[in-house]
């Protein structure tokens, strides 16, 4: 069962990386969840309710990686060895770093802790393009949730420009829970959202999480609650909103001119 | 010779806008560029030399379009109505506005002149957004050169959310030469290049053209002369460079802080 490195058979909505492994068949797969691999998805077949396919099922549940059903037909095409066994595993390229490693990175810096947290972005070239901005901004980590949103794809590998080799990235369940446990170490989150204060008027020195929402709708209201502070970028044109990137970055370098006291 | 949008004889590195209208057959061609139309190109049959293919030539030339050459077999694989007569156009969907616009746009909103300067962005996806953050910026126009550039593509309307609508574009021969007639009209310069002023630390208030370089290779040396001033951005990252679009954002936003006077 030789993982391959070929995704064709995958459509381009779920924006499956180049260079994933894919690995097949049943032990192969529950091989790989006991090993080190990140596994981001494991497509099983529709119906399948066996000991060995229920075990891998909750393997990837306590590992947090995706489960998507597929029919027979799906599974064969996606299939470079012909023995799937009924389900088919995506490691993701990238290793996922734990929130300490964050903290970790801050503290040898010897800076107060600053991090950017995403709230669903979905564009690939959109979380790479973030995590090329938090490396030069000097943030010390960013952090995604599982679900509905892209993960380390070899389009966002690319699109950071080598960042995700420097930049830890941390996923979590729940964005808005993670917030809530980190005030408990002592950060302030401030969000990037529409009718909020000026940016220029917030103070954004300290422990600060930024917060940054979805392409198309923004940061969501459970985790907008979470923030100590919405932040608005100045609009002075004719259209709605900036490119979740570009919103990043200007945010991001607000933070970098306030903690250097820039003015 | 009816226009047609298709454009899936194209490859893909030529960067075709997949609403564009193609023009077949020489009176259509000639006709077009006698009409309002913007043609952003024409291809050529190899070796035609003939009275009205040089009428063609000499017209694309005047009107700045791009003249590519391809033999017979390349044409009859582009053309829909298998009757091209050699020549082949491709307007552009979007209009080009002249620098005049620009500066009425200025001086109809009673501000100094913005304008952003793009030295050969060549990813579609970089110009929209730049577009799109220019004009939220409050930038009075973008302006981009002729040559070795992505021009105003379907791609670039999509991602520019609707600024192409609100912000005129302008497309110019040599971006060095403009910036050496803009400064005639009492407008300055910055660019953006590592190893020149922090930002914060240089008067972007005034007339001001902000001037974003390549993708791979920056600002080029000769227009880099031109420019009255070097903006850097502090970098405290692992790796070289921000995305331009992002670093287009950046800069654009340190103009729009010190233009409102915030600190």
């Amino acid at each position: 069962m030789k993982p391959n490195s070929k995704g064709k058979a995958f459509s381009g909505r779920e924006e499956l990386p180049e260079n994933a492994t894919y690995i097949e068949g049943r032990n192969a797969v529950l091989e790989a969840f006991r090993s080190e691999k990140t596994i981001d998805r494991i497509y099983v077949q529709d119906g399948l309710q066996d000991g060995p396919i229920l075990t891998i099922k909750r393997e990837a549940k306590k590992q947090d990686a995706m489960i998507k059903y597929v029919d027979k037909e799906r599974l064969d095409q996606m299939s470079q060895t012909g023995k799937h066994q009924g389900v088919i595993a995506v490691a993701a390229a990238y290793r996922y770093a734990e929130l300490d490693e964050l903290f970790a990175k801050a503290e040898q810096k010897g800076e107060p802790p600053f991090f950017i947290l995403l709230d669903e972005i979905e564009d690939p070239h959109n979380l790479g393009a973030i995590i090329r901005t938090a490396n030069l901004a000097g943030a010390h980590g960013v952090i995604i949730p599982k679900n509905r949103a892209v993960g380390l794809t070899a389009t966002v590998a690319r699109t950071s420009a080598g960042a995700l080799n420097y930049t830890p990235v941390a996923k979590v369940t729940n964005i808005a829970q993670t917030i809530e446990e980190l005030k408990q170490r002592g950060m302030w989150f401030v969000c990037a959202d529409m009718g909020g204060e000026r940016m220029y008027d917030l103070n954004l020195t300290g422990s600060i999480g930024l917060v940054i929402g979805n392409e198309g709708s923004g940061v969501s209201r459970l985790v907008k609650e979470k923030c100590d502070m919405i932040a608005s970028i100045p609009m002075k044109g004719d259209i709605d909103s900036l490119n979740a990137s570009v919103a990043a970055g200007i945010l991001s370098y607000e933070i970098v001119r306030q903690r250097l006291g820039a003015k």
